[in-house]
């Protein structure tokens, strides 16, 4: 038993997809989120950037003596998730293969389309990890850089929105994928537009909840599990947390419950 | 005669956008760019964090022997630009107060209508500046926050572009203004659209043809012109150069023409 928390990290507040799943899945473990909202959105900059705002995070939640660490955002997993598992000594839990794992689960006709920003779509690192579980799966992939915005300003069911879905999904579409992995943590926000384009024949796998098992599964691994009957949950955030608490109610579904308090790397 | 540079800086490479203009109106200035696409947007962060931006990139500047400084970007202007005059030894021109006097001038039935990032209108620096100069004039302003990577992803003439600017400025046209202030320096690049959502009868402002002249007029007052034959161009980025130039070509109106180089602050 180890009531230390685990360590949750993003470029900025998508991350709390994956939180609101892992506190459903591990309802006795603290957590300590940390967003990079300073310096948000990292799905535009280059590898080496990422690395390096990716690697000051993990500082600031290593000083707090996590005992795991999740990257809760699809950039930095695909950028970054290398370096920062030759720093941490801690386990370290990334969104990209566990999303992996259940999509290739999940298709039948071994075509997978994989949406993201750019930095991810750019890395490959979906292609490259399906095709490391069967090499036969097509991967479709395209980057959908407006829907973090559009999803930050609460555009779900905007006409404006569901158009630029169009165009972004074309030619996924067109590729007839049956399996389709919501390559970032904000997309969940706007799903339904995103089934809506797709269609019902599509199954859509998002990280959140697989990543909250393979989250699970390392605990048990390693025996780290808490039987904390009342964990914390503590939200930091590297700027304007009061604009912050707003915005995050949309991606955790409630009110953070607990104050967001803003730090300086 | 000074043919030392003059500096201009931006949270990306909207200040693009001010520097075409500033080599029209003066052809003999050597021009150092820096823009932090480290960081962008501003337009989100809160004012101390712009402002600590921004002083890392005056630094960066006054170290290159600036003779003057043009702040290409309206979040840092509206938020910062105290603190930046007080610790510059040169000139400061911002782009605030360019476009409000040319705004005043152009209103006939003093209503004017005022569009930016969130920073910027929540700074409430137009209403202040223009009701300095006419305290009779009324000020309507909305945040655009889509407006940015919309014109980033070049959807300038996109269905969902126009969708989302007629939900932006429908308050503003029913407010009845004669005059639209374009407050960043991304806006430029939606030009088409906006005039398209706004009509005929509202005049549109935009900031860098009025900073480029206001500039010139502190250059005449400071006597710092140069009769540079040959000034030369410098554009410097703190990451993606190479992603970067390709976007910048959107802003410029046609390749920057010179090589974009990477800093670190």
């Amino acid at each position: 038993m180890n009531s230390s928390p685990i360590g949750v990290f993003d470029s900025g507040i998508g991350g709390l997809t994956v939180v609101k799943e892992i506190i459903k899945v591990l309802p006795n473990e603290s957590i300590i989120y940390l967003g990079d909202t300073a310096r948000v959105p990292y799905g535009t900059r280059s590898k080496e950037m990422v690395t390096k705002f990716a690697l000051e995070l993990v500082k600031f939640l290593l000083k707090r003596k996590v005992k795991a660490l999740v990257v809760a955002c699809n950039t930095i997993s695909a950028l970054a998730l290398d370096q920062i598992k030759k720093i941490s000594p801690v386990p370290v839990v990334g969104v990209v293969l566990p999303a992996v794992a259940e999509a290739v689960r999940a298709s039948k006709n071994k075509r997978i389309g994989v949406i993201g920003t750019q930095g991810t779509i750019e890395s490959k690192v979906y292609e490259r990890e399906i095709k490391k579980i069967d090499p036969s799966i097509e991967v479709f992939s395209v980057g959908c850089p407006l829907f973090v915005p559009m999803a930050e300003e609460g555009l779900h069911n905007h006409k404006a929105t569901q158009l630029v879905a169009r165009d972004y999904l074309d030619d996924i579409l067109k590729a007839k994928v049956d399996t389709l992995i919501l390559g970032c943590t904000h997309y969940p926000l706007l799903l339904e537009t995103i089934k809506e384009t797709v269609g019902p024949s599509v199954t859509l796998v998002d990280s959140a909840k697989p990543t909250a098992y393979a989250l699970k599964k390392v605990l048990s691994d390693n025996d780290l599990f808490s039987n904390n009957q009342n964990p914390s949950l503590e939200f930091y955030v590297t700027d304007a947390p009061d604009r912050v608490f707003q915005v995050a109610s949309r991606f955790f579904g409630s009110e953070p419950g607990s104050k967001i308090k803003k730090v300086i790397l």
